[in-house]
């Protein structure tokens, strides 16, 4: 009964799981949640009052122009531009969460059988969206530095696709990070070949050690790049932006309009009070020292609770340790003997959109403070001891 | 560039001409907005701030379910069920204002090709969303009551559709309700030829005489219902549910995480809240009492500005009357001579989805005082007479 390109498209396990675990002994590494204890609540609660409580507090409760809020936009433009993206506010369409970033992004570039090329491992929910829209999704290897620019380069001769999905910096599920000099690589590709190129940075802030790169959008006209604030503010607001090519501009607009005409116009505007008035980049830094003590507890302990032979991703910001597990196991049969032992991951597998590395499997350090980090870690070594996993 | 399914929607002409008539001292029932001035400002106001006060102000900015807010559902549940359509919390689904729902239902149910029957004319950017899914729209005649329901039988019969889209009560564009019997004759043919019905039901509640007609959902399980709190609360939240039937809820489930994760938890809680303290039924009625003067206005003036040989629908509720001019006019060229007399409203072509009635226009009167609406009158009958319309 539901459309040929959904019935292709199974509920995100990530998702499926998360509602399983919600039992509070459960030390969940599963979710890629931030630290709801690191929000700013007052801050946003005073966002929220003032917006409400002023002359424009009617005009935020309206109807509103499809592109988004005028003064967030300018907030937005200015602190990409000092990330080292130059950007107007008329680059940027405000959108519901970044995940509505690619939602648009496939109804504005991609017919029924486009090509869709992803590096491998990578995010779940951009492999459900292209599906739903019909693409035909292609895998490229990636390694520590991120995506193989050689085998990219073949791929895009060979298959002339529409499209290239990455996250370059901190990749979710790997947090791998695409290094300088194959980012200028990935660019020149997208021009030879005529490719766009989405530039998804939800975690591009979250650095823990090493100096930014510059965004991938900074060195080629092809490249979307998709911002959130949910990872640096708070998700639950859903706001997002993707600065358009010119071209493409019109045709996400109008794809904007169909999805929900516009983005919530109180949160919009309590987003561009509060980045006038609370100061974003200290509770960053703030942020980032929390992660990194977390990160660094999980990357400590993970030689000794796992067996000889797994082996981690060791990333530079964001929130994810990608493993592998020794011994071929299915990491899907190991979930269950870890929840037995109140400790969760995702399972690896979903995250291939060829064919699946089932040894892998993704934890989160970033909402679990660094005393849980350890017990966790704990009851993981023993639930995969106890699920016999061995090199 | 833009893939072939957008290619052929153009940016709504509605949200277009929006932006172009900001011009204070145009007097415009162009827009399908409520009024600004009886938003319960001070209501929404607080109930942000007991949110963001209260021991759950965390979770309100974290990630949340898909399905939307349990309190949230339940109090919709409640108001749903009251109005004559039993409904549990769990039926429904949160959405970004109900133009979202459209989206997901198109997403779930539409396979480029799919055929959708819709009632002339209609809610435009339902055209819109269902020409993005790549369907093939196929328009039945309305009248006073209404979609035609023998029309209706036909086309069932021949095109054998996946979908019937309507506005059945204050319908967009003509301000028209389906009666009661044709409820019935439309709920059973729904049923026997197998097509899911969409009601969208935005402004139900905005009822100025007679009395409350069942939804069609009450007639028939093929019915997926859509409403939102953007008429009787604040467009700007972007609220809208869907209530699902459950063979299409998994469905639906999944294109909402692609389309956008979920609906903003600090919107959908400060909702929640608000729907458990303030009086929502009051301020309906107090919405109702201001639109049934704004409509008795227009209505009784529309007479002495028009000329002789047009006609116009007598809504019952909502936000619109629907106008065709004598004379064989188009109205998109009467559009800038009433622009150059400070008055506007929506040309009504490209409410059609076969073929367009160039004669007809759309007035909207819930977002203009009495006294502006008697100007605007004036304005429009001045602006029609020498744009040289005539019988």
């Amino acid at each position: 009964m539901p459309s040929q390109r959904l019935a292709n498209v199974a509920s995100s396990p990530v998702r499926d799981l998360l509602a399983l675990i919600e039992r509070p002994e459960v030390i969940s590494f599963a979710g890629g949640l931030p630290a709801p204890e690191l929000f700013d609540v007052e801050g946003w609660r005073a966002a929220f009052d003032t917006v409400l409580s002023g002359a424009g507090a009617r005009r935020h409760l309206q109807y509103a122009p499809t592109e988004g809020d005028l003064r967030l936009r300018g907030h937005i433009a200015a602190r990409t531009t000092r990330r080292g993206l130059p950007t107007r506010a008329e680059d940027l369409l405000v959108t519901t969460g970044s995940q509505q970033g690619l939602t648009l992004v496939a109804a504005a570039l991609l017919d029924p059988g486009a090509t869709v090329v992803v590096e491998e491992p990578t995010y779940l929910a951009a492999l459900q969206c292209f599906s739903m829209a019909g693409a035909r999704i292609v895998p490229v290897p990636s390694d520590e530095q991120g995506v193989d620019p050689a085998a990219l380069a073949e791929v895009f001769e060979r298959e002339r696709p529409e499209l290239l999905y990455l996250v370059p910096t901190f990749a979710n599920p790997t947090g791998r990070t695409l290094g300088r000099a194959r980012r200028e690589r990935v660019a020149e590709l997208a021009e030879r070949y005529g490719v766009w190129i989405v530039e998804d940075d939800p975690y591009g802030e979250l650095r823990y050690r090493g100096a930014a790169l510059e965004p991938v959008a900074s060195l080629s006209e092809r490249v979307i790049y998709l911002g959130s604030l949910s990872k640096i503010g708070a998700p639950g607001l859903r706001l997002g932006w993707v600065r358009t090519p010119r071209e493409l501009r019109s045709a996400l607009v109008v794809a904007k309009q169909a999805a929900d005409l516009h983005t919530s116009t109180i949160d919009q505007a309590a987003a561009a009070e509060y980045l006038s008035v609370a100061d974003l980049d200290a509770h960053v830094r703030g942020l980032c020292a929390a992660y990194r003590e977390r990160r660094d507890t999980m990357l400590g302990l993970l030689p000794r609770v796992l067996p000889d032979g797994a082996v981690w991703s060791d990333p530079d910001g964001g929130m994810f340790v990608w493993v592998t597990l020794p011994g071929g196991v299915d990491t899907a049969r190991v979930l269950p003997v870890a929840l037995r032992h109140d400790v969760a991951f995702v399972p690896g597998a979903p995250f291939f959109a060829g064919r699946a590395e089932p040894a892998t499997l993704r934890l989160s350090f970033s909402s679990t403070s660094p005393e849980r980090i350890s017990e966790g870690m704990r009851r993981l070594g023993e639930a995969v001891l106890s699920a016999g996993v061995a090199a």
